[in-house]
């Protein structure tokens, strides 16, 4: 019981803080996308894909959540892209309070988009609202295609699903009916995007509907 | 305060029925194994794997640590494995109490090697004891070769990393020298077995130390 009240308590501060940055996210006009993934599925590659697909009047920004090292940033920085790296230490998750302290140095460029990338983990991540407009789950084939079944939770939380690494699906055997019908099993109004960082295949679909929701809100 | 002198708490608690979980471990004569990775790293083709290739009078059994669905656990009984599946609901990992539930009836056919299969997740359940003898990691190329930088802390916890995937390490650029620096970094005594669940490649390896564990346990 103590347990349970304390993290509801933890929750509610952090929903508070949450609201505080969608204020200042709509105060600059930026879209806050909010990309979770197991480790390894190609969140930074999707972000590093999708920059280089927008319009020039679009701009992007990127928070980088990790345990530890700022390998990802970096990757930012050499593209170009305004990027705060966060280290979570033990942490396993982002949470609004963290990305609260990203914001400033972020917002005073008005970028039109901010990818938060949160550290790698399809579970404990959609537990914490960061403030962000939309929640995209990355998924990828080498995972296998059970995952909507496994992590439902996760799959639930998630506006949109991309499923990355599509062109070495034959490789791992992955069935994307089945996988379409776990996801529709919990999440009845995400649009699910097979794309190829790599390759660039299906990310202009991805690129477009993440225009119209900019457009839309 | 509050919060951590109820996590405290909650841990010595799990560590107490970790440790009653060990004493009944050994006094059925199994090795237990916490195998831990990324969501679709490999841990259950691994321990299929493994089981094919144990000598004739070495007999494994398999706790399922999962969210939700019984998939895995499914898996093991088609392939004549004594399985448990544990749905943790929302818990992230496996915990001492949720092992304990399995124990009496797997231990009951006194099995020589129990493999506890835990939630994909490579934060969380380092921070939880179960009883077992041994943490094994499996990461896997599609992953890519900077994970011990970026999840530090369960590469520490591994008494043995196995590499899975490795007959696709080329299509993913893996850097297998960049991985093995990364694993030093946080982890002296860790071998590192490379292998591929698929092909087979490097099983032999990693099997003959798992039995020289169970030799001197």
């Amino acid at each position: 019981m103590t347990t349970i009240a304390v993290e509801q308590r933890i929750l509610n501060a952090n929903d508070q803080i949450a609201a505080e940055n969608r204020a200042a996210l709509d105060a600059a006009g930026t879209l806050a996308i909010n990309v979770m993934a197991s480790p390894g599925a190609g969140k930074t590659s999707l972000i590093l894909a999708t920059a280089a697909r927008l319009p020039a009047d679009v701009r992007p920004a990127v928070i980088e959540g990790d345990l530890a090292s700022r390998i990802d940033a970096d990757t930012m920085t050499a593209a170009g892209i305004d990027v705060v790296q966060i280290n979570t230490g033990g942490s396993c998750h982002l949470d609004a309070p963290m990305v609260r302290t990203a914001l400033p140095e972020l917002l005073a460029g008005r970028p039109d988009l901010l990818f938060i990338e949160n550290v790698g983990n399809l579970i404990c991540t959609a537990e914490f609202a960061l403030g962000s407009h939309l929640n995209v789950v990355v998924a990828s084939s080498p995972e296998g295609h059970d995952k909507p079944y496994k992590y439902p939770g996760m799959f639930a939380a998630a506006d949109a699903v991309v499923l990355n690494k599509a062109d070495v699906m034959a490789v791992f055997d992955f069935d994307v009916d089945f996988f379409q019908r776990g996801l529709a099993m919990v999440n009845a109004h995400a649009p699910l995007f097979v794309v190829s960082c790599r390759t660039g295949d299906g990310l202009d679909a991805w690129v477009a509907w993440l225009l119209a929701q900019r457009a839309q809100s």
